[in-house]
């Protein structure tokens, strides 16, 4: 078990990254592995980039809890394996067509939209491969139960489900609520999936931290989206001098079409409040969740 | 615990045929939960319809094993599940694009595109929810080896690998090697899975009875295959004047336009025959194995 502990934040992201990034390398079959074409474009899908914001967070969470670091490891990949798969998906001329992500082609423009379909579908299945391998957790009960909730998260009553109200969101005027109600599907269910992932990993439950993370991490994947559609408005303010973003273009309802910009920033900052306000108590063993919640509501504003 | 043994055949058919589709009805979400038209579109792409082989062979293998009709129902259900997400994606446009699915619109065409890919992400997350739930198995370890299975048999090196070797062999003369290689991918891990899972409902573990259904199954998964390439020549050669059908038109390689029908006939007796092998010293309690391998190697010829 690593301890991260004293090394400074920057560096504990670099690290966590890194090893990430290597777990992944090694769930995800080879490319000489048949069939071949389809491991490679699952591997163009999921490796070499992102910010692994669900991974951080299963690891800071993990940590909190005492769990060991090669065993968050496994649950980290086993959710970035399903956010990968819903970029992939979501990507798609069905979806919203987006022809580039993370800087290169999407996944169905570097290879093809069936085989965009399969790398989708297939990462999905090896998710649940991982997180149901017998080395993860010496409690069987309690794995079975991160199976459940991951499963959940993933759903129609989680990520799936929340895309579908996007689809049907476009061109409708949405109260804040709705707005909500969507976000907390969409990506907030996964979110908060990989940081209770990462607190059950420990060999022992303590229900405590346990609801510490669960509130902290429902509140992080809010402001994460709030943060998010400040962040596309402002781009777009200075770029093209307009005050929405292609959020807005494609006449879709964000935070700031509905409450505007000021008010956007300030409920990010006051979601990044209420995120962290359980782990007072917690003290200084709470500080890698302090940081990553402010890493990831003061991006570039 | 249900005793189907003395119930004819076909009403043990009609019996686990409609016990399928109640437990598929009652753990997919109904159509007044949000979000509504996600699980209407579940609903329809899963319920009234299709003859639940896999269900049909959890069953036969599982009563072999004298599990739990009520638990079976459950695994069951996710292979069905897995099943019909497998269909939804493969009806699309960018796969095989058919408009029709068991005499109705398929998905993407009765909803759109963007619903269909929806339904079967969220199709697969509902299998492993459902075999994820504590009530399954009072064996958790054994329950992790079910889920374990299941995602194997559905990822890339089960039915989502053989799909991509099935796009990549589309105007391609594959061996006979070739072919079997695709289908053990593409249907029998399914279809194996189905079996050992129903199997492995059992509390107690009878590795003999558990090897003789995997032989079983995957023999019955390679007949089931040849059986439907030569269904498909003879519905054409009837209707048509062909002799093959419209894989052969589509220019995919078939047991049919490599072997030849008589030839194809014979391979599908011959692996009916390695099929049951293994039961013979089990007498009348493997019947209802017998009998499900003669229904599905004995459709209409």
């Amino acid at each position: 078990m690593t301890n991260h502990s004293n090394m400074d934040f920057q560096a504990w992201l670099t690290a966590i990254q890194t090893r990430t990034e290597q777990t992944l390398s090694h769930l995800i079959p080879a490319e000489n592995i048949a069939p071949q074409h389809l491991h490679a474009a699952m591997r163009y899908a999921t490796l070499g980039g992102g910010k692994r914001v669900r991974a951080l967070l299963a690891h800071a969470a993990g940590e909190f809890c005492q769990a060991p670091a090669n065993k968050i490891d496994i649950a980290a990949a086993a959710v970035e394996m399903i956010h990968a798969y819903s970029l992939v998906h979501d990507d798609m001329p069905c979806m919203d067509d987006d022809d580039l992500r993370r800087g290169k082609p999407s996944c169905h423009k570097q290879f093809d939209d069936a085989t965009a379909l399969l790398v989708g579908d297939a990462l999905q299945s090896l998710a649940f491969e991982v997180l149901s391998t017998p080395e993860l957790h010496t409690n069987a009960q309690h794995q079975l139960k991160m199976l459940y909730l991951l499963a959940v998260a993933s759903g129609s009553r989680g990520m799936a489900g929340g895309q579908a109200i996007d689809l049907a969101s476009v061109g409708q005027a949405l109260s804040q609520t709705e707005l909500e109600y969507m976000h907390i599907h969409k990506t907030g269910a996964l979110i908060r999936a990989a940081a209770l992932l990462g607190a059950h990993c420990s060999p022992s439950e303590d229900a405590g931290r346990v609801r510490a993370i669960d509130q902290y991490a429902q509140n992080i994947g809010l402001a994460f989206q709030v943060v998010d559609d400040v962040l596309d408005a402002e781009a777009d303010t200075k770029t093209l001098g307009k005050t929405a973003g292609k959020d807005a273009d494609a006449n879709k309802p964000t935070y700031v079409t509905i409450l505007g910009i000021v008010r956007a920033k300030e409920l990010s900052r006051e979601l990044l409040n209420e995120a962290i306000a359980p782990l007072k108590p917690y003290g200084e063993e709470a500080i890698r969740l302090v940081q990553l919640a402010q890493f990831i509501t003061e991006r570039d504003f």
